[in-house]
């Protein structure tokens, strides 16, 4: 069983990748530490405490983490999460309080007291990494994997024509974590090609009649209401930090993964953000990034319905 | 029929281009200008010349222009283009004598004495273009059309993982180009998409046996040579420059042609020659690229056949 | 009396700053805090805690900081400071411990505790603000004062011909810092004006026959060294941290200090770390930054003279 | 006697390094390039025209070089130099045809046709500079010498803390010909400290009751208002372009000069154009840039005074 720290700028999908995790036996979700995000930071600590309680898991404790990107200025957006992130209806608060302590520390503290055994599942903006490694510059040694959603290989961004959200907020933390770690990446475009819902995939949740379809409904609204084309189109959503948290736990689903230098481009303008991948190898770069290519859709999208269906993901793998 | 004036960097495929122009009768070229880029100056120039000679078509003066970029440095890709840029293979000085002037000023003085007549088929860096409205303000209306060969849309670049040659060796001219004039852009991706030679197109052009299929097979000897995995596997080829040109001729290859923002990375490093493309309309640039993103390549491929075969290109495409 | 917290990259000068401030009774310091800088790590640390061993305040806590810069790479400057960061000469180890905990999480619970109260004195690159800027979002409100020594105003710099080494080393830090905090700034062109010892210094000093002023002796010796133009000349030393150290103990020694918008470029390339001081007014900046830009030497010269010869720096000013 | 071709985008002070040029025996002006710059570039160029004229030099040729920087965006300065760029008051139109040929291209020609003959004298952006150089890659050998004024070497710039105008302008052109050519430069500080008039001077001029005495006054109106702190103050100028037509006439007045590694910053930003000087040579660039780092003042003065009141520049320096 894999031990896991989600690091999340919890709004939407996040809460799907949070919810899978807890529910999955193959991994144990240690704790959930908050980044600086999709939307206002205390909504982000707000969702995710929400998806712990809607788990059943509410003894994994919530850090709070950093506010702001390491160097750079950004604006949330909030006009794709709605304003509390989960799609535009407010959830009631939960009255849970945040756990003691800063989440890069926490970070820190638990990849020291258990050395290589600690993965961490990355589905938000990567500041509070950079800040665990300022603190100790041993962490990539300490940890076990360090999962990574975020960049758009050879295809267009989310943000600019450039850059992926996560990494755009705070390319400079970014290009740190991809620098110094072993990352395992599921970029933008793979979660474009292998990991989206649409009609028929909704039409199938809405048969469920379940706590988790009804939520899954709620949080994915606003990002379908943005990707509609018009008053009669129903819109798609990608699930890019859940197919993340699947593809962690269920090495079956890694389709095709390929190994290459990595870089990100941490300067303002043009290329903010932008993921430079050396697959042809033409670079001096080391290749050290691996890079998931390829994803099992169907059996992503099996675990996805195991999960709203009956709370348990694992069942959407064959044994 | 379309005024041309063709400005290469003459090696390898931009040989194509040229006799495929000269041999059409839907444009008449007007004049060559060369570039700084693939190969030794000394040599493009030689080359372009011996093309012309091949083409019967030694009316057509050659100016010499921008014997290196506008700012950066840069190294010569003969590695891929043999030493003389026709694919290894030394052909025979032409003692053509190079036109009086140079190539910038020939450009803006032709566009001058006929406005809006003329045509710039660009399969070269752009620093001869960006020298001529730094002398011509006016230039991007005293042309007609300016098709450029250049970029990597949503691909991975062939000179880096961000940039492909053309945009990569002269990204400030790049720059200064794409935001003075409506540009019609050929890119990389497309190239390889819906213009590559392979073993049965190579195989078919070896039944020709003409000068110019001679002519073709030794261009783009060493490009495939690059380009092959092994001993026994010939290689293939991207005729970029030749699918710019034909894309000029011939309207009627056009598949798909979309209009965007299109701007370049002019900063050295990571992104050097980055081509952004706005295709989600994110940004504040103006849409005033026309993206050719489909080729006719049935067509395209044709039109080369009968231009290898019989000197005579236009009759590739239907009546 | 001002509650001081020192946050230093101990090495030569540094340590006359913690004697100074340890010594005076206009100041208290509550801490150090190391951050990596002039020379490897531990041996800074050493040398903080060999310092404080001299001032006899082994009861100030030494916690340690970021071992490397928020960002970029960067090399020690031991060619100027020597092995052990004190001038060639290795002094014994101290045996003392550490204080638990991050250099930069202190910074943020000791101001947190004490709101208003505690004063920053900033003597190496600022990756450990930035740090607990990160942490805390409202540091810029919670300390009393943040003095820097770094920045070349209108003068050369003494690491590239653009910058300092303390805003060389860490830009991204320093930019951070400047843009949040409202700095005092004493620069390295105001340290060159007005506390340089030069030879006559160095007899006066010793003739006192102290502790402390073989001890300066033996911290200025290779900074002496790197700035002696032959095997004749004795050398001299500009005393960049004391005098910030005096400055903030002693305001009668601040002669004229204005408020100017500084900028800092945090940029890889020629201007890594350079400092843009808003004189005139020309830019859109907010004025924040007070800079000293004039200080009464001789009583400077006579507050060190104080320091070496009678560990009292404070009877260096007149009463 | 020295062959001389002035670049310049003439305004002010331009209008007296112009005369100052054709009125002295020691230069021969062969011809004007016009670069965009100070004011309008029709502005410049009649302003040229104008000052020839006063000169009795209409037998010089005026070239129009670029419009327009070679790759950024600016904007005049017409609030210093006044709408005509000659201080306020509009001059009559001198009907004087520009001569054929493009700026650039004449500075290459001239080069071209008298080998290590021709100085060029840059007092205004380095837009035609660079453009030669694009055109001629030899020019660096076929020119005599290159003397600039521009660049703030650690002091203040103009137009921003870190640079000055002509440098800001086009950073792009001057990091090409400071990277390409052997200059002789005259920066904006040495300019402050050695070619200023102030009220005492102005006094003097006031006295000459000359026709160049009063267009002398003329020219710099704008500029001494600009620099006035009040309305009883009638404020000072310096005179960069002057001062470097001088230093080029009269070797007599260059008191000290030193060679140095010069680079440019040609990025946007905060240091668009600053000048790094690499003075203590820490860097690895070669010295290749000759720095005016101290002018005779009062020969400068004396200089000014006989072109003034006897239009004979010459006598201003002993014999
Ligand atoms: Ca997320
Ligand atoms: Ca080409
Ligand atoms: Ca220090
Ligand atoms: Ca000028």
């Amino acid at each position: 069983m894999r031990r896991v720290i989600i690091d999340t700028d919890t709004a939407g999908d996040d809460t799907q990748a949070i919810l899978l995790s807890c529910l999955s036996d193959r991994v144990t979700v240690e704790a959930l530490t908050i980044v600086a995000g999709n939307v206002p930071f205390e909504r982000e600590v707000e969702n995710a405490k929400y998806t712990l309680d809607i788990a059943d898991s509410l003894d994994v404790p919530v850090y709070e983490g950093a506010r702001q990107p390491l160097l750079k200025e950004f604006e949330h957006a909030t006009d794709i999460h709605g304003e509390d992130g989960l799609g535009g209806d407010l959830f009631p608060e939960t009255d849970v309080e945040s756990a003691a302590g800063f989440g890069p520390d926490e970070i820190v503290d638990r990849c020291r007291a258990a050395p290589g055994e600690i993965t961490l599942l990355c589905i938000g903006p990567l500041t509070n990494i950079a800040l665990a490694y300022a603190r100790e510059p041993d962490l990539p040694e300490l940890v076990d994997e360090v999962w990574v959603m975020g960049g758009n290989i050879n295809c267009e961004g989310n943000v600019t024509p450039a850059a992926e959200f996560n990494l755009w907020v705070d390319p400079d933390a970014a290009r740190r974590v991809f620098d110094a770690f072993e990352v395992t990446l599921v970029d933008w475009g793979v979660c474009l090609r292998d990991a989206v819902f649409d009609s028929p995939e909704f039409e199938t949740v809405s048969t469920f009649d379940t706590e988790l379809a009804s939520f899954f409904e709620s949080v994915t609204e606003q990002a379908r209401a943005f990707n509609s084309e018009g008053s009669d189109d129903p819109g798609w959503t990608a699930l890019p930090d859940s197919v993340t948290a699947a593809l962690l736990a269920y090495p079956e689903l890694r389709e095709a993964v390929s190994t290459y230098h990595v870089a990100v481009d941490d300067r303002e303008g043009l290329t903010r953000g932008y993921t430079s991948v050396d697959i042809n190898g033409v670079t001096d770069g080391e290749p050290n990034t691996h890079v998931v290519e390829s994803v099992d859709s169907d059996a992503f999208q099996s675990v996805m319905y195991s999960l709203l269906q009956s709370r348990d993901p694992d069942s959407g793998v064959a044994e």
